[in-house]
């Protein structure tokens, strides 16, 4: 293999993957070329994937493969965009044909499932790293960002945090799970399903939006800070899986949520007048998101309650907050 | 440093960075949203720069600033693209301010001097490794392909070839060169520059263009492979740089040329129609491009020529052949 230049991937990736109309030149060339529709504006997003820091090594490939587009899309979704064209810069210690056969397929099945195409890359020799640099399309003007939350909107989630987290504690001993439990969090973990119809229908609704890769607390926390406002979040009210719930405390399940991250459902916020309308369209979609809290105006100030007491994010070093340093 | 957000980079580049009016949302959010000019085509390309594989751990951190954009810009130069935007991925061991400090300033003058802009990306922690994934822009239809070259076009070189070469094996202490020769051709090795206004200005006219990273032999070998052609090439007309004439033998100074890459010249093909139109622009160029010699029909075959005898590329193992091992 000639690393450095992208045969390998092409070999494994274009052979059965879905063509999109929109690509002039795909994998093969200097570089790729698209056009985009009209009065649009392009959405770019980039994520790395570092062996031993952001998975174990003998995480399988087709869910690296998953995951690297997967977590990519997830911010797109975040971005209201359409999924549309990705790169990918792989780095591999050496040439391992059973692997790159994973990968790939676990590359393309999610990339052909939300009609996204693979442009091109590079191939490099070295120590095991995933980059994936995503494309998406929204209309001009309607890309949803972390700045628009104002006082009075409401918090929404998209569906249950903490699974990520309580399967990479029972994958490290932490915690003891049924074999049922076990195989549908780590599920979670490896195949994570970026919400990229909700985060498109949010286009006009959702006044800010972030996705949950580092936790909820640290997340939400990102919007107030750019919207420049605060948040109260009832803890009762924020979704937990049967799994979590089932083994583990409320206590431990809390922290799992706020802080564990790699769950990429999305936090948004929805503006009382824009309601009616949400509600509507969510009556429709075959994902509930849950309302959490309420948009405040005090600056910077992320207020927890659970069954109206304050509730205080776990210290670092304590419970479960270690998960957190897998960034 | 909290590994995973783009902040410490962010602080480091854009403070004094030129804006582009065509960014609406840059770094800071999920995502970069960018707008196309209409009519306009996007031109993508990714490259991989990995420590110990593409660059010495001693490598300067302001010239791997420079050069993993300077890389990127020479693909969508070799596709006729105007810079306009790239993402970056940086995986670095730890954190080191001075380092930080360095990289940052290589990276955003290259970038402020052909006017592209840092859109966004990740940092996280791991082996170091850096990925910039470009973005450019062409006039729909308008992007030079690898595979539009043709018999009897006109085969063009931007500039001399072997400099980047022959500074690795001064480094590698493999051939003494003067301090002066030295210092020049670490310059071609650390701080190569992009052909970017050729690029643009060839759309229309070449046929087919690449850029040199792997060496002149292999890189022309993709353009006939993409085309269907041959190609001719006259030895004596290849340039070659004063320090690589002066510090070995000719025949070390064709193989440093052919096989040894990293010189970010552009080759491309110009068919006999539009020879006068290209006579004229480079007329007013400061840039030279040294015609080599011509495509032909016979298909896959690359004859090089010296003095009118045919001249065989070294066996790998022999010679500077080593020097291809960089990728």
């Amino acid at each position: 293999m000639a690393f450095g230049e992208f045969d390998l991937i092409d070999t494994y990736f274009t052979q059965r993957s879905k063509q999109r109309p929109d690509v002039v030149i795909g994998v093969g060339d200097d570089g790729a070329v698209v056009s985009l529709p009209e009065r649009s504006e392009l959405v770019i997003v980039t994520d790395t994937m570092v062996a031993d820091v952001h998975f174990d090594s003998d995480t399988p490939a087709r869910a690296l493969g998953h995951k690297i587009v997967a977590v990519n899309l997830s911010d797109l979704a975040a971005m209201g965009a359409e999924p549309a064209w990705i790169s990918l810069a792989v780095t591999l210690p050496e040439v391992d044909h059973e692997w790159l056969t994973d990968f790939a397929a676990g590359l393309r099945e999610i990339c052909d499932y939300y009609g996204c195409q693979l442009i091109g890359g590079d191939t490099t020799q070295g120590p095991l790293s995933l980059t994936v640099t995503a494309h998406g399309v929204v209309p001009a003007g309607s890309a949803i960002k972390r700045a628009g939350a104002r006082p009075g909107d409401w918090i929404y989630l998209s569906g249950p945090l903490g699974d990520a987290g309580l399967a990479l504690a029972a994958r490290q001993q932490k915690v003891k799970l049924t074999n049922e439990h076990y195989k549908r969090v780590t599920d979670r973990l490896y195949f994570p399903s970026p919400r990229v119809a909700l985060g498109q229908s949010l286009r006009g609704i959702a006044s800010s939006a972030i996705d949950i890769s580092d936790g909820l607390a640290a997340d939400l926390g990102h919007i107030i800070k750019a919207s420049g406002v605060g948040a109260r979040v009832t803890l009762e009210a924020v979704p937990l899986s049967l799994p979590l719930t089932e083994s583990v405390s409320q206590e431990r399940a809390l922290e799992l949520a706020l802080v564990s991250g790699d769950d990429y459902e999305l936090c948004f916020t929805v503006p009382e007048a824009r309601r009616g309308v949400f509600d509507t369209l969510i009556a429709h979609s075959p994902t509930k998101p849950i309302c959490i809290g309420r948009i405040t105006s005090e600056t910077g100030k992320l207020k927890l309650e659970l069954e109206g007491e304050p509730w205080e994010l776990p210290e670092a070093g304590n419970g479960f907050q270690h998960f957190s340093q897998r960034k």
